[in-house]
């Protein structure tokens, strides 16, 4: 069975391993602190790549940004990265194949493969954090778009009349409503639309400081005020997933990211499949974890 | 090169004609009535194919309603077709393959191998009438989801608080504002909200009976309501767009249907690409016509 080496490029961490076919880890995962340079990070990568180039067939790294659709180079500007990594063509770090891939695409190749999506046939991934981002694999194909930048499905607009402006600019992005952020934007409106607030133990927060720990501990505590705020921001979850099932007919999404833990999977999959009008779909959570791009990346170079 | 028997049945028609694998007819094309039962319809289709068997390789077949995933049976109730309709089993016709497809992705097909999409990578097709359907090409393949029902894209939510209820039963579906009876709608709810239908053509008209027809009438005469109206329809179409543009990374997007010639397609596409977050797009008017449900489903079979 041919073998890949999976790199995942974090903002803080570079992490590897060896992946097989089958999307198995078959050597030991290491990791290092991500160089604060693009030069250095293309040195460590190289190194990286040496040190392995003898058990491997090829070589798959995963990156926070949008891919062109050569899978060679990122294109935008990644905030957490250093000026000059869109600059960089990943095919001239070895001699072996080299294929790079937009992190959430990789984190939807690794659920579909080894995780939570193993076994179905058309997968939706949807990583929720400070934003959302997504990924799709039908037929196992990842559906890239055009030019590499499909699934962009945090920038969908949930409202129509310009109604809550997003952080990155434009209005009523399902993100701004359905992420961590839009998790702390429900509590910001909350707290001035809600009865609940006058009494909750957060009455007396700046509504903007309200944090999305805050709600998720308010939950624990069954503080009325944010059981309201959350199940706002489980509605908008809701509506966003209801139509990328109608737009993707899939039968698994995936969520991932720092905020699935909060996601109540079993009733957005009752809700979805009650209303959605194509065939039903399993809601699951995410079971790669930290190494789910850099098994998804190795796997998307293999094939 | 190989040839197909491309047959559309329509809720009135049935047309049909031979197609080659570029997407061009190559004989005359014919009609007949689409008679009133199943059985009927049955044996229609297999003297139309009995007629022309000699000089095809495949049949290919176009009809409203969802497909089954492998591309025998209709399997949703279609209204304009009669009881039976999704019992027929359409692979039992002829000894040669037959492959049936949703008349939105044979028209999205047929758009890509000749029509206005013609030498583009990723097609997004959108038919506007009553509703709204769509369909999705990429790297010359079909995207149907995990059961044939993906690209249902009229159900997709422009709003994420049940304002307005579709005839469909759900709340803030896409096309109970963007198609056909989106725009009634929309004249609807401006008779009771815009100034201007004080002084409009239509003062005296009860605000439920103002049609498709009279807005782009209006447009015409330069009716400042009608405008207005026809303004907000458009800017609901392009919401829609926009979102599928972020989520398809398409860089061809072909509008049809029966009311495509009233959408300003070259202002679609500069506000798309002004806000979308993925690279440019065109948008287009479909050129196949009446011919696109017969020319895909020949193209599709070929494949």
């Amino acid at each position: 069975m041919k073998k890949a080496l999976g790199i995942d490029i974090g903002g803080t961490k570079i992490l590897y391993g060896i992946v097989n076919e089958q999307g198995e880890v078959v050597s030991e995962i290491q990791k290092t602190a991500t160089p604060k340079t693009a030069d250095e990070i293309y040195s460590t990568l190289k190194k990286i790549i040496d040190e392995n180039y003898d058990n491997i067939d090829v070589v798959g790294l995963s990156s926070a940004g949008a891919v062109n659709i050569e899978n060679t180079r990122v294109l935008s500007s990644t905030p957490n990265l250093p000026d000059g990594y869109n600059q960089i063509d990943f095919s001239t770090l070895c001699d072996k194949k080299v294929y790079v891939e937009n992190d959430a695409n990789c984190a939807c190749a690794a659920e579909y493969k080894n995780g939570a999506a193993k076994g179905f046939r058309t997968v939706l991934m949807i990583t929720i954090g400070t934003g959302i981002g997504g990924g799709v694999i039908s037929d196992g194909k990842l559906f890239r778009g055009s030019s590499g930048n499909a699934l962009e499905v945090g920038s969908m607009k949930i409202f129509a009349d310009k109604r809550q402006k997003c952080t990155c600019g434009r209005y009523d992005c399902w993100e701004s409503y359905a992420s961590g952020t839009g998790l702390k934007n429900c509590a910001k409106i909350g707290a001035k639309e809600y009865s609940e607030f006058k009494t909750s133990i957060y009455k007396d927060k700046n509504p903007d400081e309200i944090t999305t720990y805050d709600i998720t501990d308010g939950l624990q505590a069954k503080d009325t005020f944010s059981v309201r705020v959350f199940n706002q921001w489980m509605e908008y979850m809701y509506i966003g997933l209801v139509s990328l099932t109608d737009i993707f007919n899939p039968d698994c999404i995936v969520i991932s990211g720092g905020m699935c833990n909060f996601v109540e999977v079993q009733q957005l999959e009752d809700k979805i499949n009650a209303e959605s009008v194509v065939t039903d779909v399993k809601v699951k959570r995410a079971t790669t974890g930290n190494n789910a791009g850099m098994i998804g990346a190795g796997v998307l170079a293999l094939e």
